[in-house]
């Protein structure tokens, strides 16, 4: 069981929050807008909390559950409020082809969410290649990519008590690559596959 | 049934040429060294045959089967003799470290082969994210991408034909990110997953 906090009121913080509800983790919503995060809560049900914005969150995990482009002001604004935590960069920083990042090499939103954490966060990317309602629906892989092996585990205990499967591909450079996989996820999407009902995932020999 | 030829004599040439044969697919191996070429076309089997390093390919497919630095400048050696091809680019440019790419954003192996390709030639970047001995044993899916569709629509005739299931992801500039994918199966063999018995793939729902 984990103590998970969400920032975020979206659709993929309700569908994070859920499956977590579900999972038997305990879960606090953050948002902007505190009756927002409070709907949210409620609609997860009994247990869910709401943190005020910018606080300290109750969660050792916190999932920033953000467009991409919000995501590292978030964590900037939270500042020492996340020091100690685990920073969960769920966020695909698609360009406006959906065949490319917005951003140039050699970083990802993951390593610019590190460049703003506190002394003591530990940032780690994850669930990206994940469509959402795949999330809801389904067994996913969740591939993810970090710098520290504890927070990475600690990531990975959460991933598994959602019944899904973790699947480390490195340090947090590799955030960059697992944004690449979400462009073809989305390719797949577009092209071969031509629908949304299916995750990237590793099949294992035989096959 | 596919016509195909296979730019370069080791072990990726020796595994996609063994399973074009038994696909059913003519195979003609082609290798700066005559002798080589021999000894892979003889071990392949009646049928296969050898082609002179340079001179236009018997294949309709032709498959560049070397390291990736040499990938280019072979296609740029052979030149016009390629004119009217498919050029299927298979390599993985990875860097010393194997967390990222040899080459900057925003390009990849294939694209550099488009650029020295004759006119008429169509290139498409296919089975960089298999592993040769899973492509040996197994049925791992195969990404593929290019901007001709007439192009993929023969590479995924000849995917099909050795029983794979051929997944496109778009335009050739979604090649690069077919790269970054390479690395990220690299590190899922080094690290979630910790051997190299498993290929990257899709999952459809409900999974």
């Amino acid at each position: 069981m984990s103590k998970i906090s969400i920032i975020g009121t979206g659709n993929m913080a309700r569908t994070i929050g859920a499956r977590a509800m579900a999972g038997g983790n305990t879960v606090e919503i953050m948002g902007r807008d505190q009756s927002k995060a409070a709907g949210l809560a409620k609609a997860l049900g009994d247990g869910a909390t709401t943190g005020e914005w910018g606080t300290t969150p109750a969660g050792d995990l916190v999932i920033v559950a953000l467009l991409y482009n919000g995501v590292v002001p978030a964590v900037a604004h939270y500042g020492d409020a996340l020091a100690g935590k685990v920073i969960v960069d769920i966020s695909n920083p698609f360009n406006s082809t959906f065949d490319g990042l917005a951003h140039g090499e050699e970083t990802s939103i993951a390593q610019e969410v590190a460049k703003v954490a506190p002394a003591g966060a530990r940032v780690v990317k994850a669930f990206n290649t994940v469509f959402r309602h795949v999330l809801e629906k389904g067994r996913p892989d969740v591939f993810i990519a970090g710098d520290d092996a504890e927070a990475k585990a600690s990531v990975e205990a959460f991933i598994e008590s959602l019944g899904l499967r973790p699947l480390d591909v490195g340090g947090l450079k590799m955030a960059h690559w697992l944004e690449g996989a979400g462009v073809v996820t989305v390719g797949l999407a577009n092209h071969g596959v031509g629908n949304v009902d299916f995750a990237l995932s590793i099949t294992e020999l035989p096959v």
